[in-house]
């Protein structure tokens, strides 16, 4: 390492000092604990950086899209620079491959970039202009206009299971520094030394390009205590956490119950069901299990968008279901993020294995360890599936639940779901035709829709909604990946009969930014 | 009247039974009860509406936006062509005059025709289509697209203030509505005849337009028993609001309190601060006090963008002030909605000008009488003000606080405001430039600025914001007037990898509606 980590929070510019210990981070694979000693944020210091953001927020917010676009950019290119130590040290801490952090770096500068291109390009804001009818009739008509703005400081919870992607500057905070908000993120303690790394990456960024004091802080301690002071006190305008669904409802009451309530922003649990088609389980179902089940694995089954759930029409799928065992029985048991995350797998898992109708139809043959966990695929019917509710739940890790029943069944499940981050559905073109209803019954409890694809693989674009109704997020109105991500951390606010110079330059009359309007009601 | 009113609740295509007695509408003219007497839906008729909704949602929801256009245009004549009994029954419910119903119910139907422009056209989806990558390196890229889908059934909730506008085919009711939600209608105890002539209104159009039974209903009823019905049945998925801060509230607490917690979209309550600068009232000090007059009067002081609070800088305002109190003090009483509203005026009214350092400097010299009020102002210094949060709430009637002080103490006030509808600044060019960060200030705190105007008279269209930070809303992030409140009921969905005839047309390549999208990252 070339990095030499200090243990303290990050307070705008400063370090904080701490006092009570927060931990030491554990290499998952080992057990073993890694220094230093991480020292939770005072309430002074909490106190501290919250009034840093709301300070820094009024100046912040003002900046062109251009300066903001230049600070995420130099996030980015400091992120790059530190990439091994990034990589040294995230994988002890997460015990994630070395390819995965390095794909992991490149996905959360690649998000950055992709906010400064956005914001940097300015037509983002919704800008709307009304011209002012002195003459209509019964009343004139005010010189009215419209464009998004930020909401304020965000407090940003970071994942375990995304250790860069949503963590320090992940898509949560990236979304928000590139609204106009100041964020205050609580590092998680599964990877403090990664967080560390990020988060003084973040701040030579700050500093290099002129931020005000405040615009980042970086914050350890425990949820109960440094992340609920953030989520309750009332500089704090929204919160961006992906988690547990625990952990989620924790933030979503604490926010609700505040005397000015603010948004959640939490994405929390989804088994992502997948329905395979007849059609497409006769024809290809070698591949179909091929395919689950590198979904399934990757990662160690830790992605928020892992295919949990599988329903397999009677009658059907016996290639299917011989390729999937045969490649779970010899899959390598793989470690997972820590070992709270490993035995809540394991629970779960010999919960489903012990409920009355469930069968283990294939487990690896891989002897169970300690810190590793190994896939195992159950199967149901689905009208015993429709009477138990825990079957509904998330199993996370690589656990696949298999219900079976008639088509017809099948379909009349689909709005007995809970919400999802994703349904998909694998069909021959004419089946999927067919089943137009079956497809609208996914649409109404999914956030993203697949067809004859796999759920894992989130693509960081325009058109990305990685959201989908609660319980797989706290909104299902929004998205935590993409560009889509930094209208949640925006309202509109109108200008009625303002000069031309007081306006923002994105609704000046002569678009000095250039950027695309809706004007009288046509898009310019 | 050439309309008998039945006096029972609208459920899908049928009139309801009722049982229990929700009272009949009094004139608050003169106090006289009006019939028939309206019954209360029961919960059988209750759950049946939603039922009906739900049922109704996947239908409506796939209609072209054509066809919902064509509904909301049918629902606007149909309304027409009953102006002459909404204009009879609406002022003997509300005391609101003749000319005032006639212009509310061409608002009413204007938003309705609006929304049926906005979704004929349909660019209001935000369409996204990015296209696959197969080569991509190091990964290919999926091809995925994304548009808004409506959340679900909805619950409105009728205002007293704006019997037409914001009631049964209101705003939220046309935004919902047109967004493709099935709308089920909780009437205000305040005028339930304008509300059955109305509801029978939208039901004509239903029908006509052979729209899915259940898309749309109206139930009498209590709030905590109807009203609280509907928030917390699982089928409804978002709620709209119009109305005090404590039914505002409660209403948020249940459906943050639901096993799924969904958004409430509850427009509160404002006071609409206005700061004078000092070469403004200077200059035009007389015409400002009469344009204010009029905006505190206008509709016995019941909208919500009423201007309760005034600020004037120490040593200016004489020539204001001498004009604003001849105005008030030669002014009428008015008629207010209800008894209920007009004793809660007199009651805080009252406990203003009892409040230590609140002076009472203009108050009409026209009788008190039942039924009525009269305009008032009071005056307090903002050192006063800001010691004492009582001063800060609303007024809801003809009532206004003007708050002394200097410029400087006036800007050092503005973040300590509550969250607001509108903030409006008057003042001369030079000065507004000098003041801009008193604006920013203002920007902060409301959802609406006005430089040199009055808020009363929120003008539907594309870039009005009528809502604001809590507590004037619920969710800053959403207004309930003007086309962009299409978006609370919406959330957006992705669609991976899907075949050209199973994606909705607004997503195809051969973009048949001919819509505005986002085309890998271009507007096209």
């Amino acid at each position: 390492m070339t990095i030499e980590l200090h243990g303290t929070s990050i307070i705008g510019l400063a370090r904080g000092q701490g006092r009570e210990p927060a931990g030491r981070a554990i290499n998952p694979a080992s057990g073993n604990t890694l220094d230093p000693t991480y020292l939770a944020a005072t309430p002074d210091e909490v106190d501290r950086a919250i009034g840093l953001a709301a300070e820094a927020f009024a100046e912040y917010s003002a900046l062109p899209g251009r300066e903001r676009a230049a600070f995420l950019r130099r996030i980015a290119d400091e992120i790059d620079a530190v990439v091994d130590d990034i990589t040294e040290r995230g994988s002890l801490e997460t015990a994630l491959p070395e390819a995965r952090m390095q794909g992991e770096t490149a996905r959360t500068t690649g998000q950055l970039r992709l906010f400064a291109d956005l914001i940097e390009e300015g037509s983002w804001v919704d800008a709307r202009i009304e011209r002012a009818q002195p003459d209509r009739q019964p009343l004139p008509k005010p010189d009215i206009r419209s464009m998004r703005r930020p909401l304020g400081p965000v407090a940003v919870f970071c994942a375990s299971n995304f250790p860069l992607a949503f963590s320090v500057a992940g898509g949560d905070t990236a979304s928000a520094l590139a609204a106009g908000c100041p964020v205050i993120v609580k590092a998680h303690s599964s990877h403090p030394g990664l967080a560390e790394i990020v988060g003084r990456a973040v701040l030579r960024a700050a500093e290099a390009t002129g931020m005000p004091e405040g615009v980042f802080s970086l914050l350890y301690g425990s949820g109960r205590e440094v992340g609920m002071a953030l989520v309750k006190d009332p500089a704090i305008q929204a919160v961006g956490f992906t988690g547990s669904r625990g952990g989620g409802l924790a933030l979503m009451e604490a926010a609700s119950g505040r005397p000015q309530p603010i948004p959640v922003y939490a994405e929390m649990s989804s088994v992502n069901p997948v329905v395979l088609l007849p059609g497409a389980v006769d024809s290809r179902g070698e591949a179909i299990a091929e395919g689950l089940f590198a979904s399934l694995t990757l990662g160690a089954g830790q992605f928020c968008t892992n295919p949990g759930l599988v329903f397999l029409p009677d009658g059907h799928g016996e290639a299917f279901l011989g390729k999937l065992k045969e490649l779970v029985e010899i899959a390598p048991s793989a470690v997972m993020l820590n070992d709270g995350i490993c035995q809540a797998f394991k629970t779960t898992a010999s919960d489903f294995a012990d409920t009355p109708g469930v069968e283990t139809i294939a487990h690896s043959f891989t002897k169970q360890v300690e810190h590793r966990a190994v896939p195992v695929v159950f199967s149901v019917n689905v009208r015993r599936f429709l009477e138990d509710a825990d079957l509904h739940g998330e199993m996370f890790g690589p656990g696949m639940l298999i219900v079976r029943g008639s088509l017809e069944e099948i379909e009349a499940t689909i709005p007995e779901l809970e919400g999802q981050l994703t349904a998909t559905i694998h069909g021959e073109d004419a089946e999927l035709a067919a089943n137009a209803s079956l497809i609208e019954a996914l649409e109404r409890r999914a956030g993203r829709l697949i067809v004859n694809g796999f759920p894992t693989g989130v693509e960081v674009c325009h058109s990305m909604v990685h959201g989908g109704p609660f319980p797989a997020t706290s909104d299902g109105r929004s998205t935590s990946v993409g560009t889509m991500a930094i209208e949640r951390f925006c309202r509109s606010v109108s200008w009625q009969g303002f000069p031309q110079d007081l306006l923002p330059p994105e609704l000046r009359d002569d678009n000095p930014l250039g950027i695309s309007r809706l004007e009288d009601g046509k898009r310019v």
